[in-house]
């Protein structure tokens, strides 16, 4: 043993215990039965559509995994997350990966890279090919090399076999999704002599079926992926509690990203986040994207300021995405309230009307709705609401979209079918679904009211909209920033579960940045919420 | 203000202060004028190769700058990061900018994005050009748009504007820097009815002159660069040592990993790290890149392990890179003091030995003859340690190179000056520099000694080297895992200073670990660093 000089530290520090753990969640096992589900259901919903149009049911779903990148010329490594399409159906963690499932057989088939000897010193042990059997619950894997020789082999219809590779637009970012890359393949099959090169141009291949079904798949959740989104939401929820009660003037935002981050990986084992924190105070509030790296959550905190803390993390794959907004002393002014019940208002009003059958588009109203009326209560806007939502006013205070599907993204595909059209209007424009509520859905709920000059000084200039605006009081909403409220449902028979648990109430809130704990001792009903306070 | 229903708090928690900031540092100033520096250094080294050449000082170093990347079809935006040679000429923190230096008139031009209308309310307020020029201290910011039309006009040679592009292999990727991109001009100038396309055909350009002398003006870092290199160490070491103190039997590798991301944001204000922490328990210390995404620093610490944790923030572009080892219980066994005191005794008389004029390849051999030394007064080693030396034998326990420039990245390029051949020995091929060590060269120390199966079974069975090897004992290290120690040295004209300041003797680490504060207050000499511990 090694010498230890001097006397035993007499710190205080030296014998006491390590703090009790500041979470009362721990991550639960990875279920990778999850992904054989999804496969199913994928399959199953392929055969219908190629019994529909009389086709047999032939041919491999076939996607490529995605591969780990460097930065630039350097050989930094950028930490891997998966593709999401390639995560919904095989849950694999490691780069490099190709997947089929056989549409005849139901077979599943993992390709996995053939590594150097290199890689058991640098990057770890090699393991065979039935560790990822096992691991990923999947009928066969093979290596990457083998990919034309194992599908021809394994084909059972007649000709060359039919791939159903990934392409589809994705409607949030306005980009296709990349079939497998048959290049790769191709100089694949160059190095295998063994390997006729005619091989690749033998199969055939459909790029229109798979992407369609695929993503309604992937719209409507199952048990498990709910269980998965419910953990990423406890723990993040378990986060943003810890977050408020910890925020102090003075503090920079990028210290409530790095609390929140803390939680959720210390305690949750949540690597990823669903997206860029989003830790807006003061005027940054009303940026809706804020927190990239032109605009870093480099704010210090001011007395006074509102603060809009979107930040959810991710847990294999599956996501939360949620939003409070608090004043950063832990008390709301006048105004604050004002703002802040307008929203949470609105929020609570489209929880209580969700339901299968609705429309995504009448919850958005509903909400603008709620907004405008509460302002008008408060006396920043004038004259009769249904005129203000013909005029489309609150697009003014609410930009973007009521929400969207959550799920493997953040922005989970699906959000309009094909041939269905965004809607116009303003504000309406934005929505990332117009589609009609159906139970299995997960979709966030996340109003917010916004102070942004670009929108508002248009607005007060244009005939058409400036007879609604009490200028005098908006002009004391200049800096304040923006509220936003959002919290993730689930769709279901009759109705919707709300799957983020934060203080949503004033009152709870600050109890809560008062130091109580959360779920609150004594729950109350909240007296009254109206915007008097 | 809204009502607060039921009496006050009486938990303990809520009227308690917030605790006190767990770390002596805080985030410096941002000092803009090191880019300025840094683009003079290149300017007069650009200069005299030209004049060697008797070629005229004419024409623009034209450098692209990162672009923000989404996931696949997503609209999922990864955390931007600049691209590193930009980043060291410009300090830009926002992505799509190009950059210019005129060679002529020392003129820095930057040229940065026109965003549209909807960034000022998704993304932020947009900047005039005037704040990019205060705030990056360069002399003219122009639109993107306008690159051709301002590099013509202000072109003061004859005949086209000549182009210096960044062309050039980085010697630990393999990679080659992608010049500025034309085609995205060209599509600019389509875009521009005004200019004609001509134009962009008009540019000479230049793809050999430049990568060479800006790499070696990364080479040698200004005092600006070593103080936010310090910057870096000092927050990453405190963070080290906060990790070292709160690591228990039990914990996840990951655990470790978030208290040290956590701890250099939280009070470094450091956003990015320098590369994947490596938190490795037990036997993952043989696998020399462990923690990215398939061996994601997800086992549980076992009484017995060592911890191997490779950790480094990065502060404005400037990296750290830092390796402790200790045992996670808090006290070393005589085994773990054996290989660890030969790692350290190694790491040691390298920096006792560090000065201008050194090679590199000899530093190496330095660290390897000590650790077998030392494995040899161990017992576990047969023989003479310098028929050791001609077999090579070190690299079966250090299979990786001594160390590795460290800057803006983590492996800093200039490793290899063009022309210079790798040492293809054993070990010695993996040394990312073979260079003479010069004043003002960062690089990191970080001899290691790895029990790794796929290298000593090879050994054991090589006729070469089994007769060193005693088998009987070394099968007592299978699952031992590894040791690395890590510091980051910056040659001065007489030696080198040590920038990281952890614990390194195994006294000092179980004394942390015990809870004394670091620096030790008693601080006393080791009495015995030998391996009978």
């Amino acid at each position: 043993m090694t010498s230890r000089p001097g006397e035993p530290s007499s710190s205080p520090m030296a014998s006491s215990p390590p703090p009790p753990p500041s979470s009362s969640l721990s991550p639960p096992q990875i279920p990778m039965k999850l992904h054989e589900i999804n496969r199913l259901k994928l399959l199953n919903s392929l055969r219908e559509h190629l019994s529909l149009s009389s086709r047999p049911h032939q041919g491999f779903v076939f996607l490529q995994g995605g591969e780990e990148q460097t930065r630039h010329c350097t050989d930094h490594t950028e930490l891997f997350r998966q593709e999401s399409y390639f995560a919904y159906l095989f849950g694999v963690r490691e780069p490099g990966f190709y997947g089929a499932i056989d549409v005849a057989t139901g077979d599943s088939i993992l390709f996995a890279p053939r590594l150097s000897e290199d890689y058991a010193v640098w990057l770890g042990e090699i393991k065979p090919l039935s560790f990822f059997k096992e691991r990923y619950m999947v009928t066969f894997v093979f290596y990457t090399d083998e990919i034309p020789k194992v599908l021809h082999d394994r084909f059972q219809g007649s000709g060359r076999p039919l791939l159903f590779l990934l392409h589809g637009l994705n409607t949030d970012s306005n980009k296709f999704s990349k079939p497998a890359d048959f290049e790769v393949l191709t100089s694949i099959l160059f190095s295998c002599p063994e390997l006729s090169v005619e091989g690749i141009e033998k199969f055939k291949t459909d790029m229109s079926i798979l992407h369609p079904i695929i993503t309604e798949c992937r719209v409507l959740k199952s048990d498990m992926e709910l269980a998965l989104i419910q953990f990423a939401n406890d723990i993040s929820s378990e986060a943003h509690v810890e977050v408020m009660r910890k925020t102090r003037v003075g503090m920079k935002e990028y210290q409530l990203e790095s609390m929140f981050l803390h939680h959720t990986y210390m305690y949750g084992g949540c690597r990823h986040c669903s997206y860029t924190c989003i830790c807006a105070t003061g005027d940054h509030g009303s940026v809706l994207h804020y927190g990239h790296a032109a605009a870093p959550n480099d704010r210090t905190l001011e007395d006074g300021d509102m603060a809009l803390l979107d930040m959810g993390a991710e847990y294999h794959f599956y996501g939360s995405d949620i939003t409070c907004s608090f004043p950063v002393n832990g008390k709301f002014t006048s105004d604050q309230c004002l703002v802040y019940n307008a929203v949470v208002g609105a929020h609570d009003a489209v929880i209580s009307s969700i339901r299968p059958g609705v429309s995504w588009v009448d919850m958005h109203k509903l909400a603008e709705k709620f907004i405008l009326e509460s302002l008008k209560k408060g006396g920043i806007l004038f004259g009769e609401v249904d005129d203000m939502m013909v005029e489309r006013l609150g697009a003014v205070f609410m930009p973007h979209g009521l929400g969207h599907f959550l799920g493997i993204d953040t922005h989970d595909p699906g959000g309009y079918l094909k041939g269905a059209k965004r809607p116009l209007e303003s504000g309406l424009s934005a929505l990332r679904t117009s589609r009609e509520l159906q139970e299995g859905m997960v979709i966030t709920v996340e109003p917010g009211c916004y102070f942004i000059d670009a929108l508002l000084n248009p607005a007060m200039q244009s005939s058409n909209t400036s007879k609604f605006l009490n200028c005098e009081e908006i002009v004391r909403f200049k800096g304040f920033g923006g509220v936003r409220i959002e919290s993730d449902v689930h769709i279901t028979a009759n109705g919707c579960v709300n799957m983020t648990k934060v203080p949503r109430e004033t009152w709870e809130i600050e109890a809560v940045m008062a130091g109580q704990s959360w779920p609150l001792k004594n729950e109350q009903p909240c007296s009254e919420n109206g915007v008097e306070g």
